[in-house]
């Protein structure tokens, strides 16, 4: 094995992404945000952005990643080129120590996404024993799909009875010992990409052992070769993916399949004369049924003076909530603070996942009550309301009732609600946009889609997705790419908090589509448009395919339109775009994209420029074993630039390809 | 809920266990090092030493516990006492960091010593399948006795089929989801833990499940109270205790119960005439295949010249092999490199954790080969030999033929071997030792330890364990406090690298007996001793109970001590001691050793002194809620008085309730 010297010298962006542009000190973007900052300014109230600047410089060794806590020798640091204090002091390296830190994110992304799958699992599965009985089966047809795809035998059987074999394969995915792949994750994967995880050793055989041994793996006096960690990061990034799997799949058929659905955004949602509960974190067990409650305790509300109660989301479980219920999306991360400071939140319910403890904080300058629900997951001085599936909608009963005792409490002074607010259209499962392209092409839907790729009608596909992350200000960068994108006729899909600033910004509306798409954009739209005239709105300038979780939404269509085109994902004009990445998952997330085959641009960079080596695995290597890379770049004009010429690529060579294979009248598939 | 205050001002050990000092520059005290040192010195050669003065000063953020890296938006820090610079950008504060920091750590102990365990059950199933024809049950007495534990039933089944439910029910252990308690832990526990355990909701059901929701839980914007995380690391301490059990049972079944054995430690005993190969690491799988082999290729050796093929152990691999095989045990963790500079090691085959990927820089200056053997563990540079229980023999035979082929390229003119060596017996496993006491009371053995302590014979049992970690000079610590305990008739057991400390000492012989232990102590071991005619030599001055995974063998001990005196654990005159805890392992170690009711100290510092909360939470409130609680000290001999403290209180209390008892003629656990 050869030994590795960090002189991979690459072209990388500049140290630009750590300096705070003081063009715009606000460190927003989001007009809702940008109103509630002037409350949070004349009132004093501490907020992200003032805690981001605090924390200004941040640590040059740790933003790198050449910072090592694994074991209480350190904290160990690189801190010169060469010699004893190049090295930890077990003799760990850069590329050693960038390696290890990289991998425990992926680990924590896949651990995340996991316990929100586990937890919809659990739900599944009480329901199935007769004891979860607020739940039901919204989608028989999701569940038979699933089914089929498992190799559940569904003739002649009920459907409690199939669920509940593929509940046993899900809980099998988390806890499998013996030596076969993930199944959610093998059953979604083309015949090239499951050969090509098996021949790379990446195929991950559980969720759980897969997440333990990466943290085993990646332990003082363990694994320090970079190549080797990072294949062992891929495993886990594809145990992520079949996480997600787990958690989309579920969550569709316990509370439906999203289908086009018009709803609203931005702080303005939310509504004075009512009692306002804000859901927010990520998982719709508990949020679906605030939702249900809510629908029924309209009178207990009006008791209190109030016209209703007025359920808005933040962040991934406002996601959720709006692609099946249509309920309005009050803002994303970032911003989260900002709901409470509009004075009339009564409550925010959360759950998990990028929930800022300081809400609490803001909470305590106003009447609103924050209460958390699940057991791993409670903030000092916050109420807690144990959900159980079990009692599920007497717990969200239990919560609307602290959300209208709230409201009698409200300080009419301190209301402040931003008038922000936008239409949009969202709800594009995998299932509703084939539903879409069906009505033109019913027995290659997907063709739709990849013709006009191949005649040059569209550039290409991108799935826009990630957090914010205040290292840019916050949805800039998400907004500047997908303007550039459409304007390229590029077809956007987005989800989590991309797919939130899109909604805030009045982008995910048919209105945009006039003022931002290019032609060829625009022409494909209509198409569809004129071919679906059940649809009682128009089509939006980007499809909202669900939360952060749903990005498994993305990879199902990059499989679907590989399979139309006949060759391997590597091969499809579709790339991925996190501009502002920030939580673990969001790591797992890209690298599971890039395993995948597909480019994946991340507008915020992992902690990983203290090796040059593992920079180049991640945006080079990777592309040759896997054909995907990761693209970084901070600057959202250059990012832009750079996916369209991977679209472009891909396009053009899939182009080439077509018209040597009619040419020679053979099919596209037998030439590559 | 409360909101919590970082103001519990508590005692303190000072900022001192940060400063290098300067009366000991080579920060070792192991005499077989030092000599090996000034090799080092005169050839240049970087070492572990080197590079621990070259990280000085050590992060200060760090080093409290309050740096986080757990988003991309970080690295945040604490730097202020009030205001935005107090908190992460997310809003958490330093309790939070510090608790999440820490949780992850447990995390990766679990994780560490759960993949050992993992392993090990792996060789066993395949075996049991029939695929690993060189391995065998040696233990049926161990299986019988974990059998019955475990409710399997043993009557008239052979012992293959009795093997296969209880390795069935381990794999459980790793990914039950069923809300059923993990059965290898459970199944060890008394019934007041037990009971402890489940009221406290930090029984794990699962390792793996607990190692990913742990994970979840510290991710960003997931669990911000410092109480919940604890508990939940505790989970996960308990979840490593459970792997444990796994590890140390399922070892004993497949390579024998240790029992008394006789050795030598030190560097010496790398013999210049022979083919020396040092296994590293910490899993008994491959390194007794090694042994075996090493013990057949006697001849192959000598036509190299040899007289023949010398194994000797290093760090836990080597506390493996000198428990059940007599193996020499070279040298422990920090002093790892040294052995390579002997200039007479042909080969150091490692196998998982504690292997500083400096050796194959040392080894590059010799003729030294390092060989990686598990797929989750390789070193740039080295040759990876890809082992398998499948072809177990086979693998070793090629590892002794490198080593082999690595001798005839031996330099003469480096070869430098101390001369240090000492004699020590080792090998008491808990049924070892229960042997012993029962040629005094065969129905009742442990009262044997018991009586002696609580007629002030003994002053209790101290298990020393944990790693080293260079902020302490190597070995100082172990050596310092072992010889205050025995002086004051502690009875003391040792694993991991402790033990190896010892042995390298000369501590672990009889002879040391004599020069170290007190009277009451002496003359307990005298009684043992007149009582065992059948033991061959003399007893030791500390008892190697075996590697860091054999810290389980502690707690049976405990359990057994808590059983015989009628007790809960918490009042057992039993203390734990880790001097120089280095690894996240030691984390856990010493934190389900505060679950199950023990004073742990601990000598070098985790990650927590940036909240006052969180020290409070580990030095004050465990002990409210389980009985046992961490005690930090650096000095070792303040940390001697703290212990021997903590182990005269539980006595006394303990002697005073006998004789209330007996006074009123009632039992001992009728008044408690």
């Amino acid at each position: 094995m050869p030994r590795y010297r960090d002189l991979t010298h690459t072209a990388r962006p500049s140290d630009a992404s750590r300096v705070i542009e003081p063009k715009n000190p606000l460190r927003t973007t989001d007009p809702g945000a940008l109103e509630m900052l002037k409350v949070a300014q004349e009132q004093h109230i501490e907020t992200v952005f003032d805690r981001f600047v605090a924390q200004q410089p941040q640590c040059g060794f740790g933003y790198k990643g050449v910072c090592c806590r694994i074991c209480l020798a350190g904290p160990c640091r690189v801190k010169t080129q060469e010699g004893p204090g190049s090295k930890g002091i077990c003799g760990a390296t850069a590329y050693t120590i960038v390696s290890r830190n990289l991998v425990r994110m992926i680990a924590g992304g896949a651990a995340s996404h996991s316990e929100h799958a586990r937890h919809v699992l659990h739900t599944a599965h009480a329901m199935l024993e007769g004891n979860a009985p607020d739940y039901e089966i919204k989608s028989p047809e999701k569940l038979h799909k699933l089914a089929s795809d498992l190799g559940v035998l569904t003739l002649n059987r009920e459907v409690r009875e199939i669920f509940k074999d593929v509940t046993e394969i899900a809980y099998e995915d988390f806890g499998r010992y013996q030596d076969r792949p993930l199944a959610f994750l093998d059953s979604q994967l083309s015949e090239q990409r499951r050969q090509k995880f098996q021949h790379t050793n990446v195929m991950p055989r559980s969720i759980d052992g897969t997440v333990t041994e990466l943290t085993a793996q990646t332990a003082m006096g363990v694994d320090s070769d970079p190549v080797n960690l990072i294949f062992g990061g891929i495993k886990g990034s594809l145990a992520d993916l079949g996480g997600e799997y787990i958690g989309t799949t579920f969550s569709d058929i316990l509370f439906g399949v999203p289908k086009p659905i018009v709803s609203e955004s931005n702080l303005g949602v939310i509504n004075p004369k009512m009692v306002n509960i804000a859901v927010h974190g990520h998982n719709p067990v508990l949020s679906e049924m605030v939702v249900a409650a809510a629908r029924k305790m309209k009178d207990e509300a009006k008791k209190v003076g109030a016209e209703g109660v007025n359920i808005v989301g933040i962040c991934c479980t406002g996601n959720e909530l709006l692609m099946r219920e249509g309920v309005y999306l009050a803002t994303s991360s970032a911003s989260q603070e900002m709901a409470i400071m509009t004075g009339a939140l009564d409550a925010m319910v959360v759950d998990i996942q990028c929930i800022y403890p300081a809400v609490q904080q803001v909470a305590e300058c106003f009447h609103t009550k924050v209460v958390t629900t699940e057991g791993i997951m409670k903030i000092p001085g916050a109420q807690h309301i144990a959900f159980n599936a079990e009692t599920a909608m007497g717990d969200a009963e239990k919560l609307i009732r602290i959300a209208i005792e709230a409201y009698t409490n409200r300080d009419p002074k301190k209301i402040s609600i931003p008038s922000e607010r936008h239409k949009l259209v969202a709800g594009f499962s995998l299932e509703a946009l084939t539903e879409i392209f069906a009505k033109i092409n019913p027995d290659h839907p997907i063709s739709v889609l990849t013709d006009a790729i191949l005649s040059g009608q569209i550039k290409g596909v991108v799935q826009m997705a990630g957090c914010n992350n205040l290292k840019r200000p916050q949805d800039e960068s998400h907004i500047a790419i997908l303007k550039e994108l459409v304007k390229n006729d590029v077809f956007v899909i987005a989800t989590g908090c991309s797919a939130g600033a899109f909604a805030k910004f009045g982008l995910m509306s048919p209105a945009a589509v006039d003022a931002y798409a290019g032609d060829g954009l625009k022409s494909f739209l209509r198409t569809l448009e004129e071919a679906n005239p059940q649809l009682t709105t128009g089509l939006p300038l980007v499809f909202h395919i669900g939360a952060c979780v749903d990005n498994s939404r993305g990879m199902n269509l990059l499989m679907a339109m590989a399979e139309e085109l006949g060759v391997d994902s590597p091969k499809v004009p579709f790339a991925a775009s996190a501009p502002e990445a920030m939580h673990e998952k969001a790591v797992a997330i890209g690298t599971f994209g890039v395993a995948m085959g597909v480019p994946v641009h991340v507008g915020t960079l992992p902690f990983l420029e203290g090796s040059d080596l593992v920079y180049g695995v991640t945006t080079q290597i990777a592309h040759d074993v896997f054909g995907g890379n990761f693209i970084f770049e901070v600057d959202p004009q250059e990012a832009s630039k750079k996916i369209l010429d991977a679209l472009e690529y891909r396009s053009w060579k899939l182009r080439i390809h077509k018209q040597t294979a009619e040419k020679f009248d053979t099919q596209i598939a037998q030439v590559w």
